[in-house]
């Protein structure tokens, strides 16, 4: 059966409360995903859905989301094999954004460095200027070994 | 001082590495920022940031982002009291989004409809049909008191 997504209502009440899921969707047809590991809540990756990506995230309970960069629909882990199990789904009160609440296979790695989550780097203030510093910097899988030249999955 | 932000390497190596914090902000002049409470990792919203939200956050450690809605500055929690002071900022592999983990004043809330988290719905799906399920109903407090008819923070 194929998930689909009535519009967005007009009213903002109807829009934060309870009834149909009718995400919306920005001038670009996409949504914010938020994700994070459901064992501990660890931050993971922020990407991109469109109606596509949400409705076979949906319709699978595997994370599909939308590459901006290679403009297309993105099975994450479908090359390095780190595919990601949804268990929960909630979205913000304008409903402009999902948070996926995933278990990660393969790798146990969202990012594609290699390392478990994206958000490895800390931001630091060192006499104004503005740093980052590497706060995690275990490799759970080679990116040369796992991707081709042209893709970062 | 005021801190000031290099435009991104077209190195990605330098992108993904450590060295100068160089966010990518994208055509609007925007990044975005996952914010979670500090106390047990909780996402609480999902908002923006343009370069000004951005230093300023660096250097005050209280979280201002830019409302897309009203098109300017937004201190978070100027109208509400529910200011958010920010104990980490930590950035992703391509730098165009932020993660803040903060402590919430006030009335430890971070939604405009009173709630503690902007995600107080599920996402389930019921013979073919995507429906949101309330999980979080508590009201921190009430927002036709708090806010104006033209303000929601």
């Amino acid at each position: 059966m194929t998930v689909l997504f009535p519009p967005p209502p007009v009213d903002k009440a109807a829009l934060e409360g309870a009834g149909a899921f009718t995400p919306r969707f920005d001038g670009a047809g996409l949504v914010t995903a938020v994700v994070t590991d459901i064992r501990d809540g660890e931050l993971l990756m922020v990407a991109h859905m469109n109606a596509e990506a949400l409705r076979l995230t949906l319709e699978t309970g595997i994370a599909h989301y939308y590459s901006r960069s290679r403009a297309k629909l993105w099975k994450k882990g479908e090359t390095s094999g780190n595919l990601q199990t949804v268990h929960e789904i909630r979205t913000d009160c304008d409903q402009d954004t999902v948070w996926l609440k995933v278990s990660v296979s393969g790798h146990d790695a969202a990012c594609h460095t290699g390392r478990r989550s994206c958000f490895y780097r800390k931001v630091k203030v060192t006499e104004g200027q503005p740093l980052l510093e590497i706060g995690d910097d275990q490799r759970h899988f080679d990116p040369t070994m796992v991707y081709s030249s042209k893709s970062t999955e």
